[in-house]
């Protein structure tokens, strides 16, 4: 298999950018800015995404076995950098961003969302560096709904720059 | 749950188009228009895909468990309608496109496609109306480079129309 053919196909994929968050049976939370996610299914409503296996998200997400898709929304560039790295919680903020908790899911809705789904983990299908937790969507909400298409309303992973991608 | 809101959040996830074609043991071919893909894995490439349980392409590739996944260009919106409805064979055409077999994966390369990859499953989560088909990359390859960004050259859901979804 030619490597640049296998990676330029795989970048063609388009990814809106979401804030993976979850929190640990000892009450740690993590929030991650991830792109691998896919509708599953429309009943039940399920979603499949993607998380790296050695992340702080991962190991939260495999133990309690739900989390919540916070989507990012256009323009919140700033929001998609924050969550690269290793977000700390302080009272009611996490990686600076103001965060209430979920109605149904424990985890972290953050303010700036304009929808977040809420999801408890029915499969893990774990192949590769990233596991694959499909979820069933058990609860959503919507803060601002979107004026035109609700795909135009979520930063898109080419919003970042030219040159970032997360696949390949 | 409010449907109209999980309805909504699960419409901002943006999507491309591919054309989904595998070969049954018996030899009939299948063509079919999804969207709902994400890379699951770097290493192994790893790649998850969509597909209504109750359409030919499910029972083709439940059956031949390999497939491929051709892109649709930006701009080739005919393609995309195109395989919405049943494809029908004649020489070297599926559904009016021209095509050629895989150089790996014994499935339809459709001549219109700037770039596919080839796929071997490796798992399949059967949990709602739709399988989630897991499946690594075993050949790539790229007919039209992307002049900007991989993801630009690609036809995307919302390219279809504004009322046009699969998903929600």
């Amino acid at each position: 298999m030619d490597a640049d053919a296998k990676k330029t196909t795989l970048r063609m994929i388009p990814y809106g950018l979401y804030v993976l968050t979850a929190v640990g049976k000892d009450g740690r939370m993590t929030a991650a800015t991830i792109n691998w996610v896919t509708q599953a299914s429309f009943v039940p409503p399920l979603v499949a995404v993607g998380v790296k296996t050695d992340s702080h998200s991962h190991a939260v997400i495999d133990e309690s076995r739900e989390f919540i898709l916070n989507v990012i929304a256009k323009g919140d560039n700033a929001v998609a950098f924050s969550f690269f790295k290793p977000a700390t919680v302080d009272g009611d903020r996490i990686g600076g961003e103001l965060f209430a908790p979920g109605a149904v899911v424990k985890a972290p809705v953050l303010e700036k969302a304009p929808a977040h789904v809420e999801c408890r983990v029915v499969d893990a299908v774990k192949r590769g560096d990233h596991t694959l937790f499909v979820a069933e969507v058990v609860e959503a909400s919507v803060k601002t709904p979107p004026s035109g298409r609700a795909d135009e309303a979520i930063c898109w992973l080419k919003d970042l720059g030219d040159k970032v991608y997360y696949g390949g």
